[in-house]
């Protein structure tokens, strides 16, 4: 088996490349700085990037950013942003990714607890996580060739509370490995179109 | 007190503007084709029409598009023309509004039911959806001086069934008067972050 993982050096994503890893499976952990390198937010360099690495069985991300801004502030560049990196980012990776997937394969997003919990300036990552999560209900529904496609939402990431932790004021932080097991899950069950909401 | 309604001539719009109208209501309805004029894929044009309208106690959006296309034909342009169009147009709609409303005063917006339960082709319609619905939970955390903002979300209306009916099988639809209720109780209520689906 071999699977793809989009932004595999990130905290969660190191998680995942490790959870996934076996004596039968291949993890090719792509992001800016790898070789093949790949920038979600550019369709060419998305498309490069498959080409290079060929046919795979599964395509997980655990990449892509929002700006954090108070609503009244935000300007719509801002929110253009987010729409072109983690929500036009990740549904780029799904759509030129299609063709480079086996039959029966399966592709897996990441979103967040903010698409449902707002925390201060979180709301364009609010919007386009939720974007995300109805995205994969809805593609769900008309993969071709038995593909399968979910989301994992994970709470605030117990690695990286010495950066993010004062923003979730009693969160219940999760470890990397622990959201990890949400794509195994995703990789190699049979569901489809579900939000794996990894919150304790 | 003054109602904007953009998009106010449409099937669900036309509806919403006579059930906000009343004898101390005036309500300004706006499209690409009144004057004011507004496009909401254009911040410009959003900006000009503020100016000219003034100051409103709620900035309603009965408008919004998305291309209807099967998961593995969409295009990363298509999904950019709806987050363009009825994703970032009402956000812009918000974003831009908030100098021109009163203090206390409110924001809805809309989706439909096509972001929880998918019908053929409606991919970036459910993607879009999807994003207002967790924008407006999001800013209803951080809208500064007592503004409110909901979420109408309507299931296909009845008026609408001679031109997608067929797209909506076993959908019970709604008649536009019915949808317009919600954007009353959204307007004059108390409620805000929430999502009012008009489904039966
Ligand atoms: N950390 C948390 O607590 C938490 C909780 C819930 C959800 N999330 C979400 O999970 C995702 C990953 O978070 P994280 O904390 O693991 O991030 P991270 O540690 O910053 O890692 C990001 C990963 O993505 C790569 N990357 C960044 N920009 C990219 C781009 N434009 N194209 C391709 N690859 C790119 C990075 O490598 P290069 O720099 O080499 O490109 C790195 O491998 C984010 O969407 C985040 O919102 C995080
Ligand atoms: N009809 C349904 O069954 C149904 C069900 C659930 C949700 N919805 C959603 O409700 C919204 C309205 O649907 P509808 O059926 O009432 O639409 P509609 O009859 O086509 O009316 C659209 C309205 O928006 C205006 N408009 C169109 N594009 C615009 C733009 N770029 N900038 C400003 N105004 C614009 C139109 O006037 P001009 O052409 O003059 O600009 C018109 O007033 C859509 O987002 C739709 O997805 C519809």
């Amino acid at each position: 088996m071999r699977i793809l993982v989009v932004g595999g050096t990130g905290t969660i994503g190191a998680a995942v490349v490790q959870a996934l890893t076996g004596s039968d499976t291949e993890v090719i952990s792509v992001s800016r700085s790898s070789e093949p390198a790949v920038d979600i937010t550019d369709t060419t360099s998305i498309s490069a990037m498959y080409e290079a690495v060929g046919t795979v069985d599964a395509i997980v991300s655990t990449t892509g950013a929002a700006p954090f801004v108070a609503t009244s502030e935000a300007t719509p560049e801002q929110f253009a942003a987010g729409f072109a990196d983690k929500l036009g980012g990740q549904i780029n990776l799904t759509l030129l990714g299609l063709p480079h997937l086996r039959d029966g394969g399966s592709i897996t997003l990441i979103t967040g607890i903010l698409a449902q919990h707002p925390v201060k300036n979180s709301v364009i990552a609010g919007t386009v996580n939720g974007g995300i999560e109805a995205f994969a209900v809805s593609a769900a529904t008309d993969l071709p060739r038995g593909i399968r496609i979910n989301v994992v939402s994970p709470n605030v990431i117990e690695e990286a509370l010495p950066s993010y932790g004062s923003a979730f004021p009693g969160f219940h932080p999760v470890p990397a490995a622990q959201a990890a097991q949400a794509f195994v899950r995703s990789v190699h069950g049979v569901e489809t179109g579900q939000v794996f909401r990894v919150w304790r």
